[in-house]
């Protein structure tokens, strides 16, 4: 008998690792905040002002327990959506809803398939529930979607993650290309396809919602276009019985009543949204003008970022983005093989992109010297 | 092979259940919103208007994530505790932190002993990571110590809660009586020491913090006298290395920007705190007050609610309950045998009580009646 309570065996063999270094943690470390907040793909259009005001209109009712059936916004989002409420299961962004979907489909020791270089919170829940992952290397900086389905098939994976438009690297497939993936998954992996930065993708990208499917989880989120990456709300659309295994597992209340009230105002101002999508879109172009100047090239981009091929090795790009956080720029990057020869910039207000593209030559050059 | 994705074999012996029923969905039930709401031990008398300016103020910068460290408020809670900021984790709610304590500590299998009867979002975590649930019958309406420790010692049990003061009873222990049993437990029990209502406490009731003790997470909350239910905010104090461990497994982000600055500002405003619990005591003394009017018995409340003893069987206070939430006073009651002849009123604002004291009369001839 031990003398002090241990950890159970899964948890022992855990690291006590943090998926991200939070900006926060950074500028605490430098004595100073960011001047330009550029690395964490979160909007700096802001959310709408209806949503700030229902935010603070909500506030003098933080003493009442939020609703744990999120019944309004499940409503609102299957509106919407056009597709019925319990399709949709809501949680605390998709970083939750995806610890969810592990612990539900991944039985310990199941094999879990995933893009080597993508999001790695999802990498911390396969791990966190002892599945097993298995990583396929990105092929000319997209995910390889035939790479991922063969992965599937040969170790009969319980999960697949994909991403689309894709997160680090920007790229994206067409809809019918991520249709003609599904179909090549063995019908018992379930697929978990992150539309995290849906919103700012080009027509056609996002495949029609299908939710007589068993076999996909459609993952979205407030906290990229619409502004709300603060307050931690996302939501699945899939078949129904799936969707209601969510009921099993989920922490009820743990989509707090500031979250709701905001994803709830955030959907009702589409026009914020379509404002902000132009922003984007427009920081985008800016940010490729910005590489051009530079003499670097800019991966085309469906998200609210742009990934910079800083054209020579990982170790070079790391030394990039040293040189521009240390001017006060936060940025970050790709880090597997092949990707982490780039840098990665959020499509931020003007103000920040062109503190970048003050930066950026200065940064350029010390890595090149150092 | 299956057809479809199939939940893991843990997830699929899971029922579907959810711990709580809301209020929110009662009143969708009953198409109208209830006239009081003092059913589920949230304070009533709201957050302080400093912490609703700080969540207005937190509201444009919903944009950015929250930081996963939760550094400003552990240094504040540090401070305030008289402990190391690295010997507290913050979670959404202390629902989050349990979930993530028996994650932690209770493997599949594994026994984790509480009272029959005890907060149940705890026993839905326990059993959906299948670990097995030991219960104790409660022993005079106190949660009994002897039997815990004793059913720890033969279970060889992982895991042990205790809520001091009780849930649903409201009644409590001393510091030293929890201290005996603190020393009665075996060292590699954990025990999860859930003070959720400590504020509302007498003085001597919470034992000293002791962090150098591997075997004790003390759990507290910002959902009752701070008035922040809605936010999801609690925290666990122990041992470093023990709380270390919750890095392992947390969701990082979960504990959003809202709930953070409101938690600060909260820890902030002790006046209000103070008036709070004088508040609390008062709405205790006025529930009582009622009882007695109603010729029954209120049970001493450390709490912010007060357990009124109904006088007969379950069936008969189940009835009074029903009769009270049909005349739109929300109300819960404790469900375990022997308990179950009570109800359990919060101690909310004069006009709420003054509602629930003209309801009772009839929800009790209601109930002799029916």
């Amino acid at each position: 008998m031990s003398s002090r309570p241990v950890l159970t065996p899964l948890a022992q063999s855990l690291p006590a690792t943090v998926p991200f270094v939070g900006p926060e943690t950074q500028e605490r470390a430098r004595g100073a905040p960011f001047r330009a907040r550029l690395g964490a793909n979160e909007s700096g259009f802001g959310p709408a002002p209806s949503v700030i005001d229902a935010m603070a209109r909500a506030a003098g009712l933080a003493w009442r327990y939020c609703d744990p059936e999120n019944f309004d916004l499940k409503q609102a989002l299957a509106a919407r959506l056009g597709v019925a409420p319990d399709t949709i299961a809501v949680g605390e962004g998709i970083d939750g809803l995806l610890g969810l979907a592990v612990r539900l489909f991944a039985a310990p020791g199941a094999a879990v398939v995933t893009s080597l270089g993508a999001y790695p919170t999802f990498n911390y829940h396969v791990a966190g529930f002892g599945a097993r992952l298995v990583t396929v290397p990105y092929r000319d900086d997209h995910e390889d979607l035939d790479g991922l389905a063969e992965a599937a098939r040969r170790e009969n994976a319980s999960l697949c993650y994909l991403a689309n438009p894709d997160n680090p690297m920007g790229t994206w497939w067409d809809a019918d290309t991520v249709m003609r993936f599904i179909e090549a998954l063995p019908d018992d992996t379930m697929l978990v396809l992150d539309e995290a930065y849906g919103e700012t993708a080009p027509a056609g990208t996002l495949p029609p919602l299908d939710v007589e499917r068993p076999n996909v989880l459609r993952m979205r989120t407030f906290s990229k276009a619409y502004g709300l990456a603060g307050l931690r709300c996302g939501y699945a659309i899939g078949e129904r019985e799936q969707i209601r295994a969510f009921d099993k597992v989920r922490n009820h209340f743990g989509v707090n009543r500031m979250a709701q009230a905001a994803a709830l105002a955030a959907l009702a101002d589409q026009a914020w949204l379509e404002t902000v999508i132009g922003k984007v879109a427009a920081g985008r172009d800016r940010i490729a003008a910005i590489a051009a100047q530079n003499g670097l090239a800019a991966l085309p981009s469906a998200t609210n970022f742009v990934t910079i091929d800083c054209g020579r090795d990982g170790a070079y790009a790391q030394k990039v983005t040293e040189a521009l956080l240390a001017a006060g720029i936060f940025v970050r990057k790709p880090m597997a093989p092949g990707l982490d020869r780039c840098i990665r910039v959020s499509a931020g207000p003007e103000a920040e992109l062109a503190l970048f593209a003050a930066e950026l030559p200065g940064a350029l050059a010390a890595a090149a010297a150092g």
